[in-house]
């Protein structure tokens, strides 16, 4: 239907290439294509393990509140497991879709056949279930609702729950897999369930069930707990917010900087229209100097938090939060500076691609033709090819980094190993990529005629903080210094009660 | 050795280099290599927590019928973990490569030391345990075979032995695992192990020594899921196969178009030869219309599902089945069309060093210096910079998208995140990579200058399904139908029973 | 901030940019900075749960001894998860910095509070315990130490204290985790906590407390296990030492080959001093050649174990201990071997960019002016066309390997999946890399124009062991060979007993 499509195509190209008309026939081709493929795809795109429905064993039975799309995928899911599944609605005729095996009941007689009540409902409807008390009592209900948005109400859904129905032991769970996921089979978001609640045993029972369904259970404690549990869904990247609106600020104050220099400045001075700058040379600039810095803020946490140690002389006193903060943000900021170096080296490599460049070389050639002679500068060679090589290696450095922070990978190395990767290799990585950035710049280096309106290229701004890094790592590596700090690490207190030193030996 | 094997090299090469006595030396250095580094390896390559064989409390045991490569190395795990394990074999006294620590009996002996038998024996050889009926009474029967062919025999080999052995109680279990993988430690493909079985007090037992073996166990319900337990190793790639042949497809008929255009084309009107194109000319231009089109596609049942919903104005009524199978499908057509992103993206970097390009570039250069002047047109400058910039970033998401879809890393992020991440960026990705397509175009675009054959060029082809895809995605977002369409995701019916409205308002 | 320090930063530059001051005024910045952005962090970078302190239900009470950085941080955790904690010290009143929630008392006291007592001590103060005995009898201690070098004492902690309180019983756990990742909750290093006991109740308690605090027990059977679990967190990379030595050896012994060639030969015959071909052009050798032999190592051993198994005629033989270390080491041989192929990549894409190298293009364009006319060899197109092509695709299918070797990855892909990928792909993979490799070479191979001193161009020696490898392989792939192999695969052995064919054929 490809050929079909294509001849098609051209035809109407030549008739002034309707836009429209081609919409409506790749739409019906789009529809040929579908209905022809598949009997393809009913061959080959089954489910990994489409399950058997009925069992023959005695089945424990969960009664499931609400038919709506949640309340029925779990329930699917449920007897895909080896589950009888009781639902409880409203209008059990009026119900539709639901699973095969699957009965429907009244609200009071679905509640009858399990002790374990799964409350598909929105927080908004669950005063009815006042009327169902004595039929609920003692049982575990489970309350799976999520909200709108953070903190909506002032108590969590499951703790609202239990002081409406006080005779149940409820159950929060489920709130963070969503129906979809648990139809398709297609669990590529979080399969982790969090549950909570005050009685043990009916937590463990939930759990159980979790388990079963091949989900992974976490015990979160009581159902005070509830009101995170509940947040959580909602949450979008907390962790990797500040990493991010740092890296804006960032490359913005950056970009600026650079037009200002590399377009404002020739335009005023030589009336040359260097706009086309801001495609690729400008943002070349910026990302590099960003990753740079990105990358030194990992490792300045730690240097700040060994100063402090030094100055107070102990390290049995709590950090300031913002540097616990810092320390908790530190792969977000190493990851987004990887991204950075990543574009970093898409666009020098696509240099020599770019017509501007192409056009500069064939005129340096042009140039060259007048004066004969151009003997090889070795020390050009060497400055280039030097400056580059470090590049290479920094960046590859810094993608194992990348790597070895992936989930499943710091899984299985021991945490000495990945001590070992992140700080070692990491500060490897940093050395390497400021010799890359000191290479780059070489003699221009702060040499006046690179000034224009006194602001100096933009690499070195790029050297400011992990040089200072640096500086201050080498000293407190120092042997007199390092030697105070493992002390210090090591539980002894510059001005202690021998007590607290003794714990701080003994004591793991 | 490098250097002795080195020099040794050089000799023959320059006595006629025959190769056979390469190989022979080579053979013979690699093993001297290998003797020499042996007492290296016994320091280093330890197997991570070679364990303990003898235990001191009372041991649980286990009876493994069948004294095969996966028998013993099941048993030698069991061992590891602290189980005593007996083997049934048929003649004991000739049974070898036993792991130390367990005994062989005979089947009846070894049966009578357990109430947990795992039976690992080819199910051609079922029947002998029809003698041993009284003996295997009551007890678990574990099966752990595999058959050579999917679907080989009408019932699972589980329930052929349930049938066979009436008074027992059969799990179906550790089917999934490699003798390999169990002995040398290295369970690199899948930990899961599916266990069924009708009897759950039989199968929980099962499900804690599988647990006990640091392997996870996925409960699939009642023995009728044998069936599917056993065809899952014998599967390959199901979801992948369909994407594939698309893929495939796809690539031929833009491979086969490229030539007539790029090849045939200018042999016929030009006599020249330009068969050369084939190697990385074509490729370049197949792998990024590929990748722009199949991301099109990942994109597009979403579409057609919005429409669907909007013109029934109900999502109460199953998707029909192709576009089921085709949204399960989207993962994998993701990564394949990242693939092609990736060889699009090293085919274009590689250009600057192919033969043909600096021999074009030279020309240019020659023919320059007769007309001398040349200026800067900035217009291009822009041009080449903006597009190459959009497929920068355009790439650069993508590969985002890809790194997301790792199970660990999707695994950790909440279903609004993945979310969030799949489809915005998801879309931002497919926007920009359209754009790159129309920026390279750019003037060109259908002008009739470059039809050769009424043939547009290639990258036409890649636009259509992608602008169509947008164009239609653009309307839906529109207020006016978004709302509805909003609307109806939250269970609102056009022509409804007031009943199924408020049970799509009230349940989730 | 960043503007105030930008401007401050170039007026120092003018007064002479002095470095210290520098360092100083940053830090001052860094300190407002981070003063002025608290407050965003307290807004965004909440820790995913930060879970509840108390709970309503009876509470299971822990009692650990020693309030150092891990006695505290598990006991943080714990409280996190719901139990309450009661701390034994040695001087109660003095020990600081604990989790709210948790009380402190002496020794004996805490003890008689809970049956489970984790001693967080360092192994050298453990005998103060022998004085608790009575208290202790009948409790379970849980060894959490760990030691500062592997094999350190002759009996593992755990033994040793299990001698010292011998009415206890005695479990070892929670030795591979961090006090750091329990505290902020930033488990990235191994989830994973080995327990061993030689009372399984014990064990088996522990294990659901290690299950509770959301990480995965792995039990590794009887007290005996001890010693291994007290090494594995001072393992670093065992696995991954040979592997590493061997590429290191194979690296440095190229380089100076290379030197040799493509350095010192020049200078003595041609007094040219190409030094700076040690930064780029000769690591551009080194790497693709060390990749291509460890790549070809990875399929070597199962080419030499299927030489064994025909000349033996029987697969019921242990292969040495060194082919087994040599086929456990393989995955991280090809990983090692895909970081050499990535790093090749980039040293190859940066060509272009180098002075040297457009400095020669710029040479090669003025001589061709004097001899005008330059046709383009069609045979120089395809040849670089192709070896380019082989190259990328080449890379592209051992991407692919690597991606499939991480964990998450190989976990999802059943054992038949597994196995094509990494040996078709991985095969495939390796022809075409050394086709690469031959193509690159063309004519020039082993011609003496290119030998310099007898030594045959750096590429040649690439292609010594991925030859033999392949020509072996292909013999063995030879259907006569091939069917032996198979059977004897299938357990049949040429000079076999009945007995053990029959048991070959029967079991699995």
């Amino acid at each position: 239907m490809f050929k079909l499509q294509a001849i098609l195509s051209y035809k109407y190209i030549f008739n002034g290439c309707n836009i429209l008309l081609y919409i409506v026939l790749t739409a019906k081709y789009a529809l040929n294509l579908i209905s022809l493929v598949v009997d393809i795809m009913e061959k080959t795109c089954t489910d990994a393990l489409p399950l058997t429905m009925n069992s023959s064993e005695k089945q424990e039975t969960i009664c499931i509140f609400g038919t709506g799309d949640f309340g029925r995928s779990l329930g699917f899911k449920m007897i895909q497991c080896g589950y009888s599944v009781v639902f409880g609605s409203r209008n059990p005729q009026m119900s539709s879709l639901l699973p095969n095996g699957a009965e429907v009941l009244s609200y009071s007689e679905a509640a009858q056949n399990s002790d374990i009540i799964i409350v598909a409902i929105h927080r908004e409807h669950y005063d009815f279930l006042t009327e169902l008390a004595e039929v609920l009592n003692g049982k575990i209900l489970v309350d799976v609702s999520n909200n709108l948005k953070i903190n909506q109400y002032p108590e969590s859904n499951a703790e609202y729950l239990a002081q409406l129905v006080p005779g149940t032991r409820v159950v929060k769970a489920f709130n963070t897999v969503s129906a979809w996921a648990l139809q398709s089979g297609a669990l590529d978001a979080s399969r982790q369930v969090f549950a909570c609640g005050n009685d043990s045993k009916a937590k463990q029972r939930v759990m159980d069930i979790v388990r079963t369904l091949g989900l992974t259970p976490l015990d979160q404690g009581s159902l005070v707990a509830a009101k995170e549990i509940e947040n959580y869904p909602l949450q979008l990247f907390p962790m990797w917010r500040f990493p991010i609106y740092l890296s804006a600020v960032l490359c913005i104050f950056l970009f600026f900087y650079c037009v200002v220099r590399e377009v404002i400045y020739p335009y005023v001075y030589k009336k040359k229209d260097e706009t086309f700058r801001m495609a690729i040379s400008i943002p070349n600039r910026v990302f590099p100097i960003a990753a740079l810095t990105l990358l030194a803020l990992v490792y300045l946490p730690g240097v700040i938090a060994a100063i402090l140690q030094l100055y107070r002389g102990t390290k049995y006193r709590r950090f300031p939060d913002w540097l616990d903060h810092w320390m908790l943000c530190r792969k977000q900021l190493g990851l987004i500076a990887l991204g950075f170096a990543f574009l970093h080296v898409l666009y020098t490599l696509v240099i020599p691609i770019r017509y501007y460049v192409r056009w500069k070389l064939r005129n340096i050639t042009v140039t060259q033709i007048a004066n004969k002679d151009n003997p090889l500068s070795t020390s050009s060679a060497w400055h280039s090819d030097s400056y580059l090589a470090l590049g290479i290696l920094g960046f590859f450095l810094f993608v194992l980094l990348g790597i070895t922070s992936l989930p499943s990978v710091s899984n299985t190395v021991n945490w000495r190993e990945f001590r070992f990767v992140q700080s070692k290799l990491g500060y490897l990585t940093l050395i390497l990529c400021t010799a890359h950035t000191l290479a780059y710049g070489g003699k221009r280096f702060l040499s006046p005629s690179t000034l224009r309106w006194c602001l100096p290229s933009a690499y070195v701004l790029a050297l400011i903080i992990p040089c200072t890094m640096l500086v201050i790592k080498f000293i407190l590596i120092m042997p007199c210094i390092d030697k105070t700090l493992t002390r210090i690490r090591q539980g002894w207190e510059r001005n202690s009660k021998i007590s607290s030193a003794l714990n701080g030996k003994t004591d793991i």
